[in-house]
């Protein structure tokens, strides 16, 4: 086989493994013929030999004779319904997970969460490991400070400037990813039967950890201009929480800034009622810095911020970041260290490369002019179908649209999906699991894929 | 300044800011003068001059007219001992793991946990770039698997065949170091005022970790050929726990392994009473192949196995695994998915080149003939200085012995530190806490060190 014929091989084999792994495809399984997969797929049949002998090699799949290829294991059973361990608690948001972490390259995914691969390219991770290596990486064998890099916190504090949040590096806490940030956020203030306030709706992957916890969690439903502010106060008085995770800037799913006005609102609420408002704002960089953050006014006294480089430069390396009041930043260093000793200074040093050379604010000015490109015209996509936008943004990664006559986006989803193109439905993103619901969260990226209305235009 | 003295002063920068992060050095101290620095610890001046100039750059010092340099900002306010969050739970072993990540260049270390640099300088993380970015590391912008980097999972797999431990792929869950592994158990099985068993003496950032989740340890004493069974009986009639945390193979800090007859008795004792075994296995690359884990006579049916390649790699890359049944795995896959997403698959390609690349057998061999000669002159060492050893090893990282005429470490640990000595105190490793202990840790690697002795004849 040729060079390229082997690495896609590779590629069809590492995604078929993973649905085996995740128990889409489960033991026993028979899978399509050689032939029909390649047809089905667009490969040659030599590629699909070659990725079929991996799995072979591997125990993954065997062929038997006459019959095809069998899953020979994998799969697990589904968990039983009594809460026997802490998992159990999140299952329904496992299952969700899961789905969103296979690969398949096959569908259109209108559900994704990230900017296309193509649009992250320009950052090649490889190309910047010379100097990475001028850095001291060679020599690099120990935990490192438990607050992480500190070169790299001296980057984010320039970043947060421009922000107009002001933190020292001792402020700032580096995390592995803006998930472990909330999470340790969650263990530091929180004990089980605590309540806590979310967006409604909200960030899915946030709810996991909360349920995990055995924390409750509240919505608090979201306008045009961000909470909506007479609740928040009703809820605030009832439920007297210590926390209220919400995310100010280009919020997922619904596009929406919060206002200035309803950001010191909150602030105001915040010190009536003794809460902290954890501000995530992992798609920082995908929005124009000018947009105002709750940090911004409020300098990160009753704000706890959190950052990602997942959407901008790659989710694989793992960095995140908390900014906040520095005995607050040492204790959650401290929490982070009992847990997991330290962050990976190997993708700091890393990420501190790519950032402070030179072309990544080039990157991101692309990246956001691809966006805005994709947002204009991701509207005009949905307005042609005569879809109900929640709230048209000039840019953003995501739209909240209702399609008409879908009053069930779960059901509309499991449609789609035998279409091979992928939704969001809105039910995912509502704390109190909420089962249906005719919102959707589409990805600007795809909306003008012409497969997404072919398949609207089958059911 | 020449290429190599600013490099040195960005070193001294670095060391001096971790220790005004770290609180050891707090905001008014004032700083040695510049040539008393230089004098006490061998530098130049003007490379003691660069530091100052780039702390002081960072704000973190400020120079007052002619009264020398002194701290910004840092250190924080000693915690109120009324428990406010669930860091107060640990804050005594807080302080302890603050103290083991700050970096002093300029002590003996005796206590500290890892192989010396130099004996792991043959594995220079940067000589694998090229490699890696033909794994496709350029173009990797995703989370990845749940379970980790599936080329590294097979890897461990032979890794654990020749332990003679079953394990397949999807028994496999890579993590954020074995430290992410054992939270990641303890959050699985275990909630608020639950107990579990831990080695007495035993591994003090598991227990920071036990604390932290509210949950209750009991230590069951260790011997010579590895946990006292008739403790271990009793405990599991009066606590029913459903974790016992044991090191088997090189405990630290005792240096002893189980015999394979305790590790048959132990399972006996797991069957008969549903308990887990959870075998920490993190010093795996430091010991010969063939020593029995309790996993090889269990086969990950009751032994959750846990690895690391922070003592034989690189600790800044944070890679570790669990091994298990394969449900459990599924499980323990989607409680790290829940709270992290998924583990740096950027780390895991770098650690799968080295660990394939046919140069790391032969680190390991060099590693373990330099820990075997390491051993045998410690223990001499030792031995001239009057010392009682719990129990020689053959190889091991660590020693544990008392000296003649000091009934408390933690008084002696405190009179070698003014010497430029570090000593890891037995009262660390205890999980009641006991305050006095005669007996210490010893770091293999440093005890032919002169300053040792030297130190020793001052007191």
């Amino acid at each position: 086989m040729a060079r390229k014929a082997q690495s896609l091989a590779a590629t069809i084999a590492d995604n078929l493994s993973r649905q085996i792994e995740d128990g889409v495809l489960r033991e026993g399984d028979k899978l399509p013929s050689i032939r029909e997969y390649a047809n089905g797929n667009g490969y040659s049949k030599n590629t699909v030999i070659g990725a079929f002998d991996i799995l072979t090699a591997n125990g993954m799949i065997e062929p038997r004779r006459g019959a095809g290829f069998f899953v020979t294991r994998g799969g697990r059973p589904k968990p039983d319904m009594v809460e026997t361990t802490t998992l159990d608690r999140a299952i329904d948001i496992v299952w969700l997970m899961r789905e969103q972490l296979q690969s398949k390259p096959e569908f259109l995914n209108l559900g994704e969460g990230f900017p296309p691969i193509r649009w992250l390219e320009e950052i090649r991770l490889d190309q910047f490991h010379q100097r990475v290596v001028r850095t001291g990486l060679a020599s690099l064998f120990r935990y490192g400070s438990r607050f992480g890099y500190l070169p790299l916190r001296q980057h984010l504090q320039h970043k947060l400037a421009a922000y107009e949040i002001e933190a020292a590096p001792q402020q700032i806490v580096l995390t592995h990813g803006a998930n472990q940030a909330m999470d340790l956020v969650l263990r530091y203030f929180t004990r089980p039967g605590d309540t806590v306030l979310v967006d409604d709706p909200g960030y899915y992957v946030l709810f996991g950890k909360i349920k995990l916890s055995g924390v409750k969690m509240v919505g608090v439903p979201r306008r045009a201009d961000g909470p909506d502010i007479d609740v928040l106060t009703g809820l605030l008085k009832q439920h007297r929480p210590k926390l209220f995770f919400t995310q100010s800037v280009g919020h997922n799913p619904t596009a929406t800034d919060t206002s200035a006005a309803k950001a010191h609102r909150i602030l105001q609420l915040a010190e009536a009622h003794n809460l902290i408002v954890v501000e995530d704002d992992a798609l920082a960089d995908l929005k124009p810095r000018q947009t105002p953050r709750i940090a911004t006014l409020d300098q990160l006294r009753r704000t706890i911020y959190i950052g990602s480089f997942s959407k901008s430069v790659s989710a694989a390396l793992r960095v995140g970041f908390i900014a906040c009041d520095a005995a607050l930043a040492s204790d959650l260093a401290d929490v982070k260290m009992l847990t997991h000793v330290s962050s990976s200074e190997y993708c700091e040093r890393t990420l501190e490369v790519i950032l402070s050379e030179g072309h990544f604010l080039r990157h991101t000015t692309h990246l956001q002019d691809k966006l805005r490109r994709a947002t204009a015209n991701g509207i005009k996509a949905l307005e042609r179908l005569g879809a109900t936008l929640f709230r048209p943004s000039e840019q953003s990664l995501y739209l909240w649209a209702r399609l008409p006559g879908q009053d069930d986006s779960v059901e509309l989803a499991r449609r789609m999906f035998e279409q091979s193109v992928i939704l969001a439905p809105g039910a995912v993103f509502s704390p109190q699991g909420d089962k249906c619901s005719p919102w959707c969260r589409f990805n600007v990226a795809y909306l003008e894929d012409p497969r997404f209305v072919k398949a609207l235009q089958k059911l």
